[in-house]
């Protein structure tokens, strides 16, 4: 496989480790693409386990590295974080920036089938088939110790991809994800533009859908969700119950914590990043 | 006095406390003021000892409570936070917003003498007369266990304020502060504009000249200073060995760690923010 490879723009020294933003030229969104990715003290002596983190609707690669204070922990406990963009930028797509929740910032880790956005928006892919393997190769990262969270449309995306791709993920947490997107108007308007007015095209990347089709736990040793109560999306957007039912009717171990006082913010994402963390690393390890 | 009240504008659960951000009508500035407070899990139960973090140019109230990932630690130690903004904003001097080391952005932390900044730039007088007064009034923090750190300009601020004031903070410290304004571009244009030409008015506010003018050492429990080796405005902007020779001129206690691979930025900050924290607890408890 022929990867471009990754350009450096710029590194931070951080909690003893290497805070690192790359560009490189996207084959699967035909773009180029931004990333970050945080090396603990423990890559200079080896590869390290990591943890895929996938952002929410407006955020960027940098989103996550500059407030979810992950940082501390990942050193603490020897983990890479990878956090990829959320989105193709500067394809040209009429009205790609128009609304925050269609369009730029908010690919929906999924490949879309519909005009116009079938040409660039092809997250899923490009995660899955060109960026991890590119830095598998390219920094010391153990892909085969390989976790993945997400927040909101990126819980969303770290739930659908770790049910599509179980073989690939040892490890899946969460927070405040979109868990049923075709029963919610951030999910119905996305998969409409992106997948088409066919439904039945949207079970594939539908959490719940997902989860509900198995037959056996693909996560024995569990999912760890977290949930803010004071989250003003939760009522319309986010549907953890229907997660929650369906990980119970397949016997799918779920830890799924309700937090009074906590909204849909980073403060919240911080406030539990550790949990997070350590879930990971109890399976990475 | 009678000082306008605090506005609450949004509050977030965070690591079991409160982060709050408010506006006031500032008497000192003449408009009105943002800034934010985390009140950590204690404070619930009764008053909290606080510490004073001043940002750096282009910061403002939200910087340091979004990127310093000090509220883990603040929550642990039972320590509230105070980020106040870093300069007047819409006071409609001509070119205020022109450069991002002069004017919006770039208070320095001192009165202003000279036309056209002195009606607005008083955030000497802002902090200490009115911001301060009124925080120990509106919430449930202990002014009595204060103390004072911050960052580049905000580091500036802090060391010149504990010295000009040491009866009101109990505890110092600073993150790659402008150690000597007096002789580096950034000071030399900020004090050239705010005081004037006269060189004499900008010793009060220079916290080398200042240390260099005392008998006896401030804090006889040290100031704690962190300074990243990789940091390109060390060279030409920050002179921390001026502030360590006055420091040992005089007796007073100091702990400055250089570190190689940390720059300027808030992932160095943030490596070192809860070493900082402890050396206020252990004065402030």
């Amino acid at each position: 496989m022929n990867l471009s490879p990754l350009q450096l723009l710029s590194e931070h020294g951080c909690f003893g480790g290497l805070q690192c933003f790359y560009q490189h030229d996207s084959r699967e969104i035909g773009l180029p693409m931004k990333l970050s990715v945080y090396l603990p003290p423990q890559a200079a002596r080896g590869t390290v386990p990591a943890v895929l983190y996938l952002a929410g609707l407006t955020c960027t690669e940098e989103t996550f590295m500059v407030k979810a204070g992950a940082q501390r922990v990942a050193a603490e406990l020897g983990l890479a974080l990878i956090a990829p963009d959320t989105s193709p930028r500067g394809a040209g797509v009429p009205g790609e920036a128009d609304a925050w929740d269609l369009g730029v910032g908010a690919g929906f880790y999924l490949d879309a089938t519909q005009a116009p956005w079938a040409t660039n928006w092809r997250m899923e892919s490009y995660l899955m088939q060109e960026l991890l393997p590119l830095l598998g190769q390219s920094l010391p990262l153990d892909m085969q110790r390989l976790g993945i969270t997400g927040h909101s449309m990126g819980g969303h995306g770290a739930l659908t991809l770790a049910l599509k791709y179980p073989e690939r993920f040892k490890s899946l947490s969460a927070f405040a994800p979109i868990c049923a997107p075709s029963l919610c108007p951030w999910g119905q308007k996305a998969f409409g533009n992106y997948l088409g007015a066919d439904q039945a095209t949207w079970a594939a990347h539908d959490a719940s859908v997902l989860m509900n089709s198995l037959s056996t736990a693909p996560f024995p040793d569990g999912i760890l969700i977290d949930q803010g109560l004071a989250d003003k999306f939760l009522a319309d957007q986010l549907h953890p119950e229907l997660f929650e039912a369906a990980c119970a009717r397949v016997g799918q171990p779920l830890t799924l914590r309700r937090h009074a006082g906590y909204d849909h913010g980073y403060y919240f994402i911080a406030s539990f990043m550790a949990d997070h963390l350590a879930h990971h690393a109890q399976a990475l390890s």
